[in-house]
Parts: structure tokens; C-alpha cells; sequence
């Protein structure tokens, strides 16, 4: 092995996740691949001649690999993203393998410190699209604001319900978030008010990124969905649930989301999580034929958010929840998204919703977990306060920290997606 | 004068909007003003060092204008674009101007013939945004959903509401749009059906597209926002009204709109259109501070919707509307946009939304018009139809084509968007 790989490392050799990095030596952002707590510098390893041999792409893999986004190899098919993958395979395991021998240093040269780089956001962001995916966060929020007799619309069982959301202030893990300044309504009937959001919420998502692309006009047919589909980052799509509540009637969430949503840095493959899926909840009544999914078509990934409030010395876990649990498939997503014949662009991004368990101790937002202000949770124990008291807390507040984190785990494998941080600063005013 | 200009011409002296063309001669998109009926290729004018004198703009206005797309151009200050602006005014208008007479062909080697270039669309767009901002219309769809008492929602007067629109699928002026496929419920209260749209629609808007951006987390303040405006266009909203109305609760309109968005190809700049400046209509209660504008920041701008059905030979105009009846101004959009602290980029739109005259002879869209498709309205006359019958509609038919047209005209000037033109064609099945 050219790289030791700890036990419990999200990033063993059945990852191989990609992502974009910099680091002090050479700071123009570049493709690699997170293996135990290094990254493979993919550039080198084209010029090595470590990607011959895949047609077309082999000659064009040197280009590929030092832009300073993964949107061009995204736009490949699976063929040539599976080949990359068994490619580095290969390289990392085999300490004969003849590019190794060839490198002056063995391959080593390739190997940058995780520690010392600085991760970008793995690429272009054309489009971003955030669905309503989970049916335990719809039916919460709709009981929450509506009663539990209405608390899904008539649509939500027919239909995966999605919005397009802000690209430009997509930021990688990492990147402090600024409390949102806007217009709320402070107690129900009185007029707006300006100031900063008062229920700063999260929400516990992942996102898919579309590889290839579609025309306008020609829908992905949900048979060959997963061909367009890159790969799965965490995301966090911070939320002012006051801005939200009084902006949303009738088009849907503005101000309140697009002050800023955080992604993990390295996208995992679908072919790194082929061994995690699972079975789908059951859909009822049965999707239209355009959404007829395998049954097989969901994914166990475990998922965590843990808070760390300023006065605090460690993050304490307040949800775990899974992927599992989601009721329309991510190939159900994509399918919906183009049937009008909407295009989609190597590098597209679409949200999944916030992903809550059946139990309150998994569910993904401030919002349920406190039942929108109801009910204050534990932010930070005696032990870990600077004070020696427990914090119990209702929304954000300033400077806390917020982390999300997922793993698959099977048979002694393990493939996880590392973090996805971001720290709340004051608002403008 | 360099060229003849019709006196009827939209892009007389006083206009000089700029777009992306290419043609037989160079099929490469590049950067380009319309001057009546002729194109100023820019990339042949910086290289004959018409943008000297212009600080750090001036060595790089070969490059700018090498572009594909006018993204650069639009990222540097009014600064510049006026100074582009001036120097192709006296370079159009002065017979002795030093760069034409050292022209081997006095400077008609920079002229192409619009009627020979096929246009593009001017910029890349990161992000669009789609606006609500014309009372009138909000009105009559509130109207024809919940009654004339509770026609604005009660946050409508306080924000100009606004939504995340699709940017992939927003398409330069002539390219066609299919009919959408998608669910929507026939008869109320019954199950969603498959199919195409039969409540294919239109929205006359105007979109302005963003110049100079703003950093995530600082918002662009209401007094320097013209300063981050580089110019407007006509959109046309293509809308599937029942595919919307079964998906848009709760989080607004997505396959409804996302298959096609139209513009004209020549960005109007607003130096341009300051002679048009009128009072906007009166805002009641009076804006917050953050959104509080000169009353001078309306634009007359004369905009009109016609039809030609595929049985007939000639457009008839079916609405008049203005754009001074917009009740949020453009910079009031922008501020708001970005008052929770969201980012602009150099080529991000922003709808006005469907601009809707008082009477219903200038509403902006079928649904308007046909008040929800009670009243049939006509879309060919006898003498223009092939069968020699008069041809009423409710909403789009198969082949239609839709022509959005705007001008404004003061004191003998005019100053227009050409038009924005798009055709029906059939569903996929």
C-alpha cells in the first residue's frame, strides 16, 4: 500500500472520493482523491501516464485533471469515471504497479497532507435544486403549521417536491456563515420588522451532483438515472425560519436560504456506495410509471449533526438520522427534475431535504427538534462548558458551530464523506 | 455616420445595447453592439485600439471583447461601460474620428449585417432569479384564486417577493420550446394524469442583468444599486400553468417554469434608457429603509405580446403593457435580493415578473387574459388565416409563436429591445 489507511478512516481505498484542493507548495486549485489522511494529486498522476489506456479520455486526461474544478471530468460517462477509480486502485495497492516504479519517488510524490490543504468546492455550481424528499420533515413541518390532519399536501406522495435554490452562495465546509439580516414578523398579525433572523435553523441534507448532462427538451429516463449521477456530498442548508415564514407565500423560500448552503468537499461515487443500498420505504400510492424505481434504490448512510456554541470545548451530537429513511429516490429526483425537459449540466446539484428518522432523536432540523421553538435541547454539557453549566438552546446563536458527518459501514468496510462545518457570525448590524 | 439608421430602427445612436453574434465569415460568439441594421464586431474595434484611455480597462479590452460571452465586460464598473459607450458614439457618428481613418476600409470592416449573424445569448448566467413585481398581475392571479378580498398576500406590499428560477434552461430569442410533459390534475379534486400541458402559457417580462457583483454576506446598498445593473432585456416566462398549480405548494413554481425561458439577444444598458425615467406608481405603506427609492426610478418602456398561429400569416397583437406599471423598481429587487446578505455575480438576471397594465387590454399573460381560459380571446383574423376564419384561443396551440417587443420614445428618440420571439413545437409524446 502507498498510503497507510487508518481503521476508522471515512476515506479507505473503497472511497477514493474526489475533490478539489490547494496547498502551500502549489496554490492553484486542482483534482484529487482523499485516501486515509492524504490526498492523491490527480494532475500528477495523468502526467505520469497513469490514465492511458480509456480511449478518448486518456488523451484528454492531463487537460481533465488541471482545471481547477472537476465539472470537465464530470461531464464523462461512468465508463471513464470507473476507470479512474480502478485506475487509482490499482496504483494505491499494488506496490509493483509500473507507474510507481516509474515515479522517482514511488508514487509518494503524488501524496499531499490532508492537514496542509486548503479543499474548494469540488466544482461549478450551474444550478442548484433543493427537494423535499423526506416524508418524516414533511409530515413534521406540515403538523407543525398546519395540524396533523393536513400535514402533507395532496402532491407530496405523487411527486418528489423540489425548488431551485441559490448557486452563488454554495460554499465549501469550512466557510463561516453571516447571521442573515431581513424582514420578519415578530408576533403573529403585527407588521414586519427589519433586523437580523432570530431562528437561524439547519438542515441535515445530502446533495447529488449530475455528471453528464441532458438536452433541453430530453428527459433522463429513470432506467439509466444513476449514469448521470456523479456522486453524494453532506450539505447544510442553513435556514431563517423567520425570514422563511413570512417570504414564502406563494413562490416558495427566498432570503430565508440564500444567504448561504455548505457542502462537504469531497464527492463520493455512486460506485463507492453500490454496497450500502438498501430497499426504499415503501411508496404509496405506486409512482407513475416516468418514477417506477428498483425497489433496491435507497442508501444506508449514517448521518450525524453535532453543535459546538462558543462557550464549549467539544460538539455534542444532537440528531442522527440516515439516508435510508428518505422516500423518493435520488434516481426518482433526477427523473422528475427533467420530464418537462429541463437540462441538466455536468456539475448541476440537487438536494435531497432535510433528512429526518421517524424518532425526534434523529430528526434534521432545529425546527423539529425543538418543535419550532417549543421545546430547548442540550447544545453543551456542564463537563464541556467554560461556565461548568448545561446550555440548552432553541436556534443558532452567534458563533456556534455546526457539524455534519456520514458513513456507510458494512462487512469491515467503511466509506464515509468526512465533514461539513461552518461557524455563525453576527449579523451586519 | 458609419451606418444609415431607419428612423423607425430600435437601435438608433441613443441605444447601442450589446449582444453575442457570430456568423458565415467567423462562427465564433463574440462580443457585439447593433447599430440599425448592422452589428459592430467589438473585438475588431479594441484591436484597432478604440478603448485606449481607460486605465486598466484599456489593456485589457482585447481580451474582454475576445470573449464568448459579455460576462468580463459586465464584471467591470459604469465606469467602463460608459466609456465603451461614448467612444462607439463618436466612433459611429464622427466621418474624421482618428480610428476610422486608419481603417483600411474607414471602419466598415467592423460592420456585420444582423440579418446575416445568428445572436447568442450575451452572458453566461450563473443565477436567475424571478420577481413578482407588478401589482396588477399579482392582483388578477390572487383574484382568480382566493377572491378579490384577499387577492395580495399581506406580505406583498412589504418585500417585492421573489423566487430561485431555472438558469440551464434560459434560451436566446428564436430557439423553440416543447411542450412540457408533467402531472397536473384535470378535473378538481381528481388524481393527477401524465401528459402534456394543455394550459401552456406565457409572461411578459423584463430582466435585468447584473454587472458588477457583490461579496457573499454584503449587501448592495438601494443608493449605489444602478451601479450593479448592466442592463435590461425582454423575457418571456413560458409557463405550464397546470403542471404548476399541482406542484407549487409549498415551495413555488419548478417543472412549471424550468422547460424554457426566452430573451432578447441586445442588452439595453441603462445609460441608455435614463432619458425614460418616470415616477414609479406609489408605494403604500412606505418601504422599509433598506428598500427605500428615488420616486424617479420607474422606466417607460412600451412592451407589447403578439401571436401568430400556425395557420396564420402575420402576428396579432394580443396585449400593450409598459413597464412603469411595475410597482417595485429594479433597484428595489436588487437590494432586497441581497439585503440577507445573498451574492451577485457578473451575467445573474432577475425577472421583473409578468408586467400587467391596469386594463385588461395590457395583462401579461393568457392566463390573464383569458381569465383562467373563461373567455376565449382571438389570435388570428379571417383575413390572416389560411381557412379564412376568425381564430380565438385560450392558451398555446402546437406551433404557435410568441413575440414579446419593446421601445421606449421621447422627444424623437428611440431606444428598443428588438424582440423576443419563441414557437411551440409538439410534446415529446
Amino acid at each position: 500500500m502507498l498510503v497507510d489507511v487508518p481503521k476508522d478512516s471515512d476515506f479507505s481505498i473503497h472511497n477514493l472520493p474526489f475533490g478539489v484542493f490547494s496547498d502551500s507548495k502549489n496554490n492553484n486549485p486542482r483534482p484529487g482523491v482523499a485516501i486515509g489522511e492524504k490526498i492523491l494529486d490527480l494532475g500528477i498522476l495523468a502526467r505520469h501516464g497513469l490514465f492511458e489506456g480509456c480511449g478518448d479520455f486518456s488523451a484528454d486526461a492531463k487537460s481533465t485533471f488541471e482545471q481547477p474544478t472537476l465539472n470537465k471530468f464530470m461531464s464523462y460517462s461512468r465508463k471513464e469515471w470507473r476507470f479512474v477509480r480502478q485506475q487509482l486502485t490499482s496504483f494505491i495497492s499494488n506496490d509493483q504497479h509500473p507507474v510507481r516504479l516509474d515515479m522517482p519517488q514511488g508514487g509518494l510524490e503524488a501524496l499531499v497532507n490532508q492537514k496542509d490543504s486548503k479543499m474548494h468546492l469540488p466544482c461549478t455550481i450551474g444550478d442548484y435544486t433543493d427537494f423535499y424528499a423526506s416524508k418524516e420533515h414533511a409530515t413534521n413541518v406540515g403538523t407543525m403549521f398546519r395540524g396533523k390532519d393536513n400535514a402533507l399536501n395532496p402532491n407530496w406522495t405523487h411527486l418528489p417536491i423540489g425548488y431551485h435554490g441559490r448557486a452563488s452562495s454554495i460554499v465549501v465546509s469550512g466557510t463561516p456563515i453571516k447571521r442573515p439580516l431581513g424582514q420578519r414578523v415578530l408576533t403573529p398579525g403585527s407588521p414586519p420588522m427589519f433586523g437580523p433572523s432570530t431562528k437561524l435553523d439547519i438542515e441535515l441534507e445530502m446533495a447529488f451532483i449530475v455528471g453528464k448532462g441532458n438536452d433541453l427538451g430530453s428527459p433522463i429516463d429513470i432506467s439509466v438515472a444513476e449514469d448521470y449521477i456523479f456522486g453524494l456530498v453532506l450539505m447544510n442548508d442553513w435556514s431563517a425560519r423567520d425570514i422563511q415564514a413570512w417570504e414564502y407565500v406563494p413562490l416558495g423560500p427566498f432570503l430565508g436560504k440564500n444567504f448561504g448552503t455548505s457542502i462537504s468537499p469531497w464527492v463520493v461515487t455512486l460506485d463507492a456506495l453500490e454496497p450500502f443500498k438498501v430497499d426504499l420505504p415503501t411508496q404509496d400510492p405506486i409512482p407513475m410509471l416516468y418514477l417506477a424505481d428498483d425497489k433496491k434504490s435507497g442508501y444506508d448512510i449514517n448521518l450525524s449533526v453535532s453543535i459546538k456554541p462558543q462557550n464549549s470545548s467539544c460538539f455534542r451530537t444532537i440528531s442522527n438520522s440516515n439516508l435510508k429513511y428518505l422516500y423518493w429516490s435520488l434516481k426518482q429526483q433526477l427523473a422528475h427534475h427533467t420530464i418537462g425537459g429541463c437540462n441538466m449540466r455536468p456539475g448541476d446539484m440537487c438536494g435531497t431535504g432535510t433528512i429526518s428518522a421517524p424518532t425526534e432523536t434523529g430528526f434534521g432540523s432545529l425546527l423539529e427538534l425543538t418543535w419550532n421553538g417549543k421545546n430547548k435541547i442540550l447544545v453543551a454539557d456542564a463537563k464541556s462548558s467554560s461556565d461548568s453549566q448545561d446550555h440548552y438552546g432553541y436556534f443558532l446563536e452567534d458563533f456556534d458551530t455546526v457539524k455534519l458527518e456520514g458513513y456507510c459501514e458494512a462487512n469491515g468496510i467503511r466509506v464515509g464523506f468526512g465533514s461539513c462545518v461552518g461557524q455563525i457570525l453576527p449579523s451586519l448590524i
